[in-house]
């Protein structure tokens, strides 16, 4: 477990890998984000994905289940305020998704002491590792008790 | 539906309610983001949230859906670039949440002449009528065809 205090600048991390699948896709859409390209195969052709295409809040659950899996274990859980979402590439049946992590900032929070705020640069890859997603959540991470 | 054309900034959409329970939050959960505070009601009485709450990629999917279900129905489909994401409260079972849409931009999109960049505030809010999350995402409208 990592208090804030053994967070640094620049550290990286990285998860395993998540083999995505059509089923999952059009289950995860059916129930969140019912449009066509997510549900389809053949209407996907004809949209702007030319294909089917997770939904990108799949991507992003998906992405938050690599790394809740990984070694990646900030005290107190990983509790972000949110950030700055991309969607950079269709998240296709077949891939084979990681997320690597990199510390960009780390500071004080101010209206809570026993907290410190870690800011992080997250990227999902797919198998030719081509940049699917990022996020770059600030997160509330407990300091070391004294 | 609705052409790049017919977006003008500062338009405004409402969405239907969605009513949270526990069952989903915790489905939800185990499958995308299975921490204590999202997954057991007495382990999250000790956490930050001070009780069980909807995992913030949940808070964003029933978003989503809400706006899938409305008026708000861009030419092409709702698709967006990415944005920045907030979560300003937590979500929790018994929540009735509803989402206020505002235009806030409209520009060409030079690598695509058949589309617009239409740029969106969204603010979910519960039966308070307290924002508990927000997202600007830039969505990607088809013009009318000529």
């Amino acid at each position: 477990m990592l208090y804030f205090e053994d967070f640094a600048v620049g550290q990286k991390f990285a998860t395993g890998r998540r083999r995505v699948d059509a089923a999952e896709i059009i289950e995860f859409a059916a129930r969140y984000d019912p449009q066509p390209f997510h549900l389809d195969p053949e209407a996907a052709m004809a949209s702007l994905f030319g294909g089917l295409a997770a939904s990108g809040w799949h991507s992003a659950a998906m992405m938050m289940r690599l790394i809740v899996d990984s070694e990646f274990r900030p005290a107190g859980g990983i509790i972000g305020g949110g950030g700055e979402l991309a969607w950079l590439k269709p998240v296709r049946p077949g891939d084979e998704l990681r997320v690597e992590s990199e510390i960009i900032e780390l500071r004080q929070s101010r209206s809570r002491p026993q907290q410190g705020i870690v800011k992080v640069r997250l990227t999902m890859l797919n198998q030719e590792s081509e940049a699917v997603q990022t996020f770059t959540p600030t997160l509330l991470v407990n300091r070391r008790p004294s």
